[in-house]
This record gives structure tokens, sequence and C-alpha cells, in this order.
């Protein structure tokens, strides 16, 4: 069972993809995929509700707006440099001897096929394919040992940024990773029961057309159990929020010249077992 | 009109102070201080409904608890370094040319007289009084002019931050921001309307009864309108945001030697106009 939601922006509702490739509009269940799902543990009641009721559930034709397949979170926190190579690309030095932490606004949430928008007058808007982790418990001080039981499940995450506003203009990164469409997550939540390792995936983006980002979550310096131990020190984590756990090398930046996103540019992306994204860079309209 | 939420931890009801300072229940207008509540003037339609409903509101006594007088956002921005003297104590040797931006997890909201929790093996806790802006509609690439016509209120908060995890720990100040309890926000959301101008109000925070902190907001470097505008070419701010605008000179990190929270300390700050908070430090217990 895939988890994802569609329809309107902002107005999505919760869908089921099976095993068989059906995907089910599974509204009648009641509830989003957001904190409060999460937290009375959704996943296993909508489980045994779909036993009961996926007779009753209408099947959706192809062709439907796939959103972020979790509602807004309380957070989306981002580990960065956390690929030896694409810390070097970077202009990193040595590689970081802790996470690197910063947040992305999560207003930045869209679809995993939405357009993103190059922010006004943003003349270094780059790419990031990278591993989502979605938290299923609130966890505070949790042991890397038990860290894997406070997740929910794994997607895709494009973690478009803004060079020169991450970089150049003053201070902190988040100033270049929140911009709306920022946040592609999805298509589909794949529930953790469903993932044999999170660290053992293949994962891959390209620009129209041509493979730039190639590489495998077995090569994150720190890994997803130490991740999530980590971070549970410094903040609690809700139900719902969203790891993002760093892209490997093959970013704009990274290139000689440098390589940045222009109206028209596709952008694909995907990880093993979770699905594909897509995305057409659009400049920006009032 | 003063707005507060009152009540157990993340249970809150809304309240409202009166200029005759009765503290009246408004559970019955139906809403929380919240996202939509703001998307949709809730301030006017509240205003609106206690000229009808007004004595029927149950009057609250004292010694009930204030919660943060905004329910979780979708995020807090922290502007940083942004009173020229804090600047200069904590180690910078120029001013900001932009704003610095950073974010601090809303998970770390709580009210006004709660204790602080130092976290688990913290020893650099420290204060900072701000002004926090309250969002009142969505904003994107608004112009300085119209900046202030997005603002729903003003707030006190108490931007708590551990400077170990904030600077020594590697990369992002967030991670020394977010920790439970390091966001204070209240007592009251005082509306715009009743703010004649909030580049001017004196702030000030002691601790153990001795004051260290004590300014003005007019002492900003980038003042609210132009920080409000600036913001919304980075990320669409949503109704209900906090915007918290930097802190004066005066904090631990800046003293010599540097003196930070223990178990039992007092800490009070106030904004003019806005009320005052307390709250005690206690050591962080599983």
């Amino acid at each position: 069972m895939k988890l994802f939601r569609f329809g309107a922006f902002e107005q999505e509702k919760p869908g089921v993809e099976l095993s068989d490739g059906k995907s089910l509009d599974v509204s009648g269940f009641g509830e989003d995929f957001n904190e409060q799902f999460f937290a009375t543990d959704g996943l296993s009641r909508l489980q045994e509700w779909l036993k009961e009721n996926q007779a009753d559930c209408p099947i959706l034709e192809k062709g439907f707006r796939y959103g972020s397949c979790v509602a807004r979170p309380s957070k989306i926190v981002c580990v960065g440099m956390n690929y030896a190579k694409h810390a070097y690309e970077s202009g990193a030095t040595e590689l970081p001897k802790e996470p690197i932490i910063f947040f992305k606004a999560t207003s930045a949430l869209c679809g995993p096929f939405d357009n993103v928008v190059i922010p006004r007058g943003s003349e270094k808007t780059d790419w990031e394919v990278e591993l989502a982790v979605v938290i299923g418990k609130r966890a505070s001080y949790v042991s890397e040992e038990d860290a894997l039981s406070y997740v929910a499940g794994y997607a895709i995450h494009n973690d478009y940024s803004e060079r020169a506003y991450q970089l150049e203009r003053g201070g902190q990164w988040v100033k270049g990773k929140s911009n709306d469409t920022f946040a592609p997550i999805g298509p589909y939540l794949v529930p953790a029961s469903d993932v044999a390792n999170p660290n053992q995936l293949d994962l891959w983006l390209s620009l129209n057309g041509k493979k730039i980002q190639d590489s495998n979550t077995s090569d994150m310096i720190f890994q997803i159990p130490f991740l999530v131990s980590y971070l549970s020190q410094f903040m609690s984590l809700l139900p719902g929020d969203v790891i993002t756990t760093g892209t490997p090398a093959g970013v704009g930046l990274g290139m000689k010249p440098q390589v940045y996103l222009k109206p028209g540019d596709i952008v694909e992306l995907g990880i093993e077992g979770l699905g594909v994204q897509r995305q057409e860079a659009q400049a920006w309209k009032a």
C-alpha cells in the first residue's frame, strides 16, 4: 500500500495505491494524512478500514493531480551536506562532524508534478533529490536504537534551492530554501514496513533527460537512525514532520560552469521503490 | 481589546481582555486564533461578535494559565542581529547588510508564564526579549509601503537560545533555537490598530530581578515594514505566522564572563503596551 493525496492544491484528498496499481479515493476514511492521522496510528487504522471498505472506495482514473503525499507538517527539517561528494562540490573543505540542520518553510510544499516556480529575479534556482523521512510519533530524546520505530514512512523530496539567496544574501540557508513550490514531496508515502532498508536505496535526478545525480542512500554520512535520534535532542519531532536527508553530488552549484534552471527546463527524479517526480521550471508571474 | 489564549497546554481556548481589565472566555465565538481565523479577518469578526455576545461570555477569574496568544503557526521566522549593540556583543565585526533569517521550530511554542526547560545536558541556555509580529494575511512579494497592512498585531516573544547548540555544534542556528519551551509568546496579541508605532516601543528583560536588557524597538537595524517586505520575497508569509524581530544587547552570551540559566533562575520581560512575561528555569526531566 502506498499513500498519496490528490486533487486541487491545498484541497487534496487522501488516496491509496494498491499493489495491483489501482488508485483508490479513500476520502471515506474521513481523515487527511496529517499530524493527527500519524499521531493516532493512522497507517494501521487505514489498513484495517480498507479491509472492510475497499470495495466501496472510488477507483481514480489516470490523470488526476498528485499533491504532496503528506499534509502540511509542523516542520520540514533539512540535513545539509550529508553526502561526501556533494559537500565537496558545494565548496566544503572538510566533512561535517555533526549533521548540519536547517529548516524549509512548509509553505513551500507542493505536489511532485507541479511546476517549480523560479522566484522573481532569481538566477540560481537549483535542484536536490533527497530521501524524505516522515515521522510517525512524537520524538524527543530518542535513542539511535529506537529511532526507526518513530518513522512512519518515506518519500521523494526535491529540495529546491536558490543559491544566491542561500549563500550570497547574508546569514542562514533557509532564505534560499523556502520559496513557494520549492518542496515537492511525493508522489507516495511508502510505509516504513514496506522499505527493507532506507539507507540502501538508489536515487537519481535528470535535467532535460540527462542524468546528473546518481547515488545511493547508503552514501549518507549520517544515516537515518542517527539523524532521527540526533534531531530529537534539539527539538521535538511531531507526527507528520518531514526530515529530508541531504542530496548527493550533481547539483547545479557544483558544475563548472554552474548550471541553473531556466523556464521550460524539465527536472525528473526518483528513488528506488518510492516512485518518480517530474517538474517543469516556470518563470514567476504576479 | 487584547487577545489571549488560556487553559491547559495545547488545549487552549480563546480569550479577550477588555479595556477595563476584565478577561472574557470567548470560546463561544467558536474559533481558535489560528491561520484560518486570521485568514478570514477574524479580528474584525470577533469584535463584531462581541458587540452582540459580550454579556454572555464567562468572565475568567485570575489564576488561569496563559498559553501562547496565537495557535501554532506555520512558521516562526526569526531575524538575527537586528540591534547593533547586540550584533557586536555576539561577536559580529560588522552589521548585517541584509536581514539574517533563521527559523525556530513551532513545537517550541509555549505560554508566557510557563517554565523554560533547560535542555538535557545544556550549559548555555540564554534569553532574548523580542517584539513578535503576527501576520494577518498571506504575504508574497509585498512592498515596504504596503507591508504593515499585512500585520494582524504584536506580542512579546522570548527567543530562548542554547548558544552551544547554536554556535558550536556545526552549521545553522536553528539547532539552538528549537527545544521545547524556547518560544513563549504572549500573554497578549495586541491588534495592530492599537499600536501607534511598533518601532517605538520600550522593551526590557531582567534576570533574578536585575534589568539586563533595556532598549527600544526604534533601535532595530531593519524596521518592521522592511522586514515584512523583505521576508515575503523569500517565502509566502501565511496568516498567523510569527516574525520575531531580533533582540537588543544584554544576552548572556555577551557578558564577561558569560552567564547562562540555572534551574530556579527567574526571567521577566516586557514590551510597552504588550504586557509582561515571567519564566522560571527548570532542569530537564525525562
